[in-house]
């Protein structure tokens, strides 16, 4: 059976108990979560259920112009009013440079090279990179949406908060 | 106390249960879900566990040139090799159409006007408008990654599974 069929059969099970009065579109927590793709990372491990947060989901956790757009829908349309953006230690965009992708990656699938992988070497410091980029954006500073940014250890399963460089004035 | 501040009270006390020797980086599954940020949506209804899958998730569930950067990393870093797309009735980018998005959220964050932000009016339609574009990489075809479409009813928590229009040669 492929993983797609199990998990219709899987869903055709949990579907007999669904509760479809308990959750609003609108997060009850007030909270965006930026985070990578990685199959380690679980609401479990930050205490959220379904209908607490809007999850942002993308490799590595990078703030790209994709990751703005949903942003600026949970805001502005869903009410979000705080966002967490969340790295990873061990992450597959810490093993290889961003050279070793377009190497390996991108001759094998025949890109012309134009893709940027995002490649990192310090969950910390892409942290801070990825709130620089959000710092940058004048919306959230004039709607007052507080950003903190974590790392989140995948050997200890903690979250460790990365300081923003610089405030913005 | 803010929300941030509970999920990482929340995370403190998971941390204390966390086993880091479950989890590989590389979904059990292989498997990559691509659906939306959307707060009802769950790795539950899927049967997903931790360690599962891939989840890449954004504002409707679009396939965007960030979400297929995602997948290659996905599939040629870490295996996956089969893909669902999942995109919700109920959703927030039903309700307004892109222009007005634009006046509304595009006057109100002060944007010039070049976000898209991939309102839609039919999620059916919408799933094979982004399996169209999935059927358009070359990598994933010679690949012979597995791509199948489905439309999540937040009423009745089932999935549904959306045809491609038409089968690329």
């Amino acid at each position: 059976m492929s993983a797609i069929d199990e998990v219709l059969e899987a869903n055709r099970l949990c579907a007999l108990d669904y509760d479809p009065g308990a959750l609003s579109p609108r997060p009850r927590r007030g909270l965006a979560v930026v985070t990578c793709m990685d199959t380690r990372l679980s609401r479990k491990s930050l205490g959220l259920s379904a209908g607490d947060a809007h999850l942002i989901r993308n490799a590595g956790g990078v703030v790209t112009e994709d990751v703005i757009r949903s942003l600026l829908i949970s805001h502005y349309l869903l009410g979000t009013t705080e966002v967490m953006v969340i790295n990873h230690t061990d992450c597959g965009l810490l093993k290889a440079s961003e050279r070793e992708l377009h190497d390996s990656i991108g001759s094998r699938a025949g890109l012309a090279g134009s893709v940027r992988f995002h490649a990192f070497t310090d969950p910390e410091q892409n942290v801070r990179e990825q709130l620089a980029k959000l710092a940058d954006l004048a919306w959230l500073k004039n709607e007052k949406v507080t950003v903190r940014g974590f790392v989140f250890d995948v050997q200890t399963g903690s979250l460790r908060e990365v300081m923003q460089a610089k405030q913005q004035a």
